[in-house]
């Protein structure tokens, strides 16, 4: 670690920083502060914007993704179609005695010293057992602890005035996406792959978070959901990132309590199998490349797969991205999720929309098909007044599973309804079929923006000469260029702030700033992270030239005003380096 | 009104195009929608986005305001403290037969026709009153209405496993920004004036939204806090803004029961105190200026003054912005409140941290002060134990509050105990004092970003022969410019994503489209509202050169691929016209 400012730790040191110059502090500190709520200063709402427009570059520019923007309250039946109401909940134990309550298995990782992935596994009859077996006591009181319950991590409202209408936070911008799925599709001019994602603020209503940024009870989160067809899952942009390197930490080797890293190509890695979906190993090496753009060097970056019980309920294969940072070791800050084709499904089931999609063949192919043909001769008698129904249903059922049914069992279930071989007739024709009807597979990279944020601002932390200086990549720093009058006199501060004027009108972000030494002001800015200072001196006067100093070498150069614009912009596009803004001072 | 198609009203002209084009429709279609919640497609998110960044152009950049980024969801207690939980609701009545829940001010408005002005006014008495006066009865079922209640317009959650821990989703931006008063203030470098603004999703529980994007249970909300001295109110952007006129509806004519308009500039309505606050009515002047920079006309805008009782309850001079639009009329896009002190004053009551700021005085100033002197000889023997206590809380009581209260009533009442004469000494000193305390006051902005959204979107709206043209402002257009192929072969698409490469590399959002005839593909694209189109034509190939369509005249011009990128910067910049990119065709 660069850091050897009296052995403190770069979370810590972070966070004291961030709170001083206004990047980001716990919301509602006059209050107490709340746990796990932030507010984002002046200089933190910028960089993160800038990350959130930096990702926007990668996928929406790039990538030609839509970008789209929902309502982070959903209906109930939302959250009860995606399985959240049923899976999105945390064990969780009271103390009898102060009543102090406590995530599970957060408790027995720190108590019985289980690991996280072991702690997770846990069923609640596990937990008790484990409590019992360690004599675990509540870590406040030493009490007892009662029964361990799930608790139901979103945040529950009701929406108008029906107290029976029940809504949720989400936990989760992807919903947002899934239940829009039909107007994305027209957008996408009917046409897969596609994708579209959200950036927006989300809710968990975690038992009781800690970790500052890392986990938080609303936070950004950044859901980008591909769609593709899985019987043509060909990745357009695989050329692009097929030598990109991952390292992977793969299940296979966790589950022999191993983190070793096999360290493959985007290309390798599919044809092992690591991974098993081309789109998604193309996104994760756009995530790896979107991270290193932050600052983030690939060597620490890693890819774990999840195993089947770490993973969400609707991924059939997880990878989460992590970072190491000093305090807490290795944080995930993407999620890659190939949620195949569940949530489209689950929505349709519950919705009763289709969210199929109809892919017409290049020449119409010719299939023999089953028919389910009911006969009122002898549906009339047995069923009376509900024959006609009954007639309309079974045209409507799966007639391969009313023959298979009937083959099996001697008669298919229609609802309520036994329907026997002589009420209908089944046959076999050959039809022309244009196309297919399926519902698309999905990829999700999931980011969360304030975790990017973190790992931005704990990678561009550097101690120069004891002094702070936040080394942001040039593109997402909060303030780009500094003017400065050399001193406040003589006219300086005037002619100053022309430029300041000239360059805000250009459209960069600038800060003047006239208090105290030159020197100070320097230091100032360096650990505000803006990354071009540019010095007003008595020269300037005479020959409307200025300095301009590099935040990271303190080096400086010297150019004509009327210079800066073109040169200023090709710098920050990362066309030039800082040697080309100007000559040697 | 420029359409004459089908004599069908531009809100539902609107409503469908945006549906269909992807801008914005109601959210949670396939569960049949909810009230009061928008989705925003590709190009509606792209433009909602341009139309934030004009609001930060205009008071992040130019005038120096800090935005912050803080939490939708707040501890209970904020709410209580900024009289929310008192004041945000609405009354309500529920029909006996059918269970339906209507807020009762507008059903009042719709049936027994009093004006809105009228049915805000009514007490639960009065609704209660005027109902049966009129024989109101249920609209959907003929049905009698129970006693009117108030309905708490705030969605109600918990934060945490503890029951009791409320919390509430933000009605408004603001207070995320006053409690957090003293960073801010520190991160301006503890120096007045200076603004906060805030823009977020907010929530509010309305019992029946309708009105699409104008009335919304979630919305975007920018609300800037703008903190001055009130002794030193002097706004320092006068000068830029006091010739601008604005149209005013006063307060006094409203209660006369007349709209009239009364036109003056920003100079005037201070010196005629039409407005209280220079610095309130520099930022209506900018607000009218942004609203015309999102394409509607000053004449098309207007300042409407609060009555006391139209006002939130922490207003002492409120405004209304508001902008003509077809189906509604005259429609709040943004409100200007005189907070005064309110709200710090409010938190520091309840939070018990102090929001006042000290400001020193040029020099020192001597000044008379009262000072309570308790006797320890006569408060011993009156309150035995306790004396040591009351004479500490009498040395922080107000010392002129204690004088008056002795002097007029012969006592004063320290909590619960009586504090008579002979207890205290009361002297008088000369002082010398450094400067003041005092609590900041406050000008509040606020905008609605769905509204702004809304009549950018039909101010946008034109018909040219027969066909829709979205003619927004060429900087907030949501896709700058089209990249077309003239025909589909030899080798024109290949040089078009070239040219649509090139482009976006440069920064331009930029669509490429080859699907259809050129005439369609233009159609489709002013339809959208993109600025320009370039055309990539058989002479391209020869000499590198293109077509350039302007989307509002349809007028074409010609030049080199390589001038391009420079002249379309300055053109989106507004830095030189459509007939400066090259020469007509």
């Amino acid at each position: 670690m660069e850091n050897k400012m009296k052995n403190t730790d770069k979370f810590t040191l972070i966070n004291e920083l961030a709170r001083r110059r206004g990047f980001f502090w716990q919301a509602y500190e006059m209050y107490g502060g709340v746990s796990g709520f932030v507010t984002y200063g002046a200089l933190g709402a910028k960089l993160k914007q800038k990350i959130e427009n930096k990702v926007r570059e990668f996928f929406v520019s790039n990538l030609g993704i839509m970008e789209i923007e929902g309502p982070i309250i959903a209906p109930g039946k939302v959250f009860e179609a995606s399985g959240h109401v049923d899976n999105f909940k945390e064990p969780m134990v009271e103390c009898l005695q102060c009543k102090k309550k406590i995530r599970a298995d957060h408790l027995l990782q720190e108590t019985a010293k289980l690991s996280a992935s072991e702690a997770e596994k846990l069923s609640l009859k596990e937990i008790k057992e484990t409590i019992e077996k360690y004599g675990v006591r509540c870590p406040d009181c030493c009490g007892d602890f009662g029964e361990p319950k799930y608790f139901l991590t979103m945040f529950q409202t009701t929406i108008g005035p029906y107290s029976d209408a029940v809504g949720y936070g989400r936990p989760e911008a992807a919903q947002g996406i899934f239940v829009e799925f039909r107007r994305l599709y027209e957008m996408a001019r009917e046409k897969l792959p596609f994708g579209a994602m959200q950036i927006g603020h989300a809710l968990r209503n975690e038992i009781s978070p800690r970790q500052g940024l890392i986990r938080l009870r609303e936070f950004t989160i950044i859901d980008i959901e591909f769609f593709f067809d899985p019987e043509d899952p060909e990745c357009f942009i695989l050329k692009d990132v097929e030598k990109e390197k991952l390292r992977l930490v793969l299940a296979e080797n966790k589950l022999r309590g191993s983190e070793e890293i096999v360290e493959t190509t985007v290309k390798e890695a599919l044809e092992k199998g690591y991974i098993k979906i081309a789109w998604q190993a193309a996104f994760m090496a756009l995530a790896k490349r979107l991270l290193m753009d932050l600052g983030v060097p690939g060597e620490k970056q890693r890819f774990v797969e999840k195993l089947p019980w770490e993973r969400a309920h609707y991924s059939k294969q997880s990878f989460d991205q992590e970072v190491y940072v000093d305090r807490w070791g290795w944080v995930e800050v993407s999620g890659h999720a190939y949620r195949t084709d569940y949530d489209l499904k689950q929505h349709m089931q519950f919705s009763g929309v289709d969210t199929r999609v109809f892919k017409e063949y290049e020449k119409p192919v010719e299939k023999e098909k089953t028919f389910v043909k009911p006969l009122m001769a002898k549906l009339g008698p047995a069923f009376k007044g509900e024959a006609q129904k009954i007639a309309e249903m079974l045209l409507e059922a799966d007639p391969e599973e009313v023959e298979a049914s009937i083959k099996e069992r001697g008669y298919y279930m229609l609802g309520q309804h036994r329907i026997l071989p002589e009420y209908i007739e089944i046959t076999r024709e050959k039809v022309k079929e244009l196309g297919r009807r399926f519902i698309p597979h999905v990829v999700e990279p999931s980011f969360g923006s304030d975790r990017l944020f973190y790992v931005a601002l704990e990678y561009a932390y550097r101690v120069k000469d004891d002094r702070v200086v936040l080394s942001f990549p040039r593109d997402i720093a909060p303030i780009q260029i500094g003017v400065y009058p050399l001193v406040n006199k003589d006219g300086l501060p005037q002619k100053a702030l022309q430029v300041r004027e000239l360059l805000a009108n250009e459209g960069f972000a600038v800060e003047y700033d006239d208090a105290g030494s030159i020197g100070r002001r320097y230091a100032r800015a360096d650990e505000a992270g803006i990354p071009l200072g540019v010095t007003i001196d008595y020269e300037t006067l005479k020959n409307d030239t200025v300095t301009v100093r590099d935040r990271d070498t303190w080096k400086q150069v010297r150019n004509s005003i009327d210079n800066l614009p073109e040169l200023l912009c090709k710098y920050f596009r990362k066309k030039i380096s800082f040697e080309d803004l100007g000559n040697p001072v």
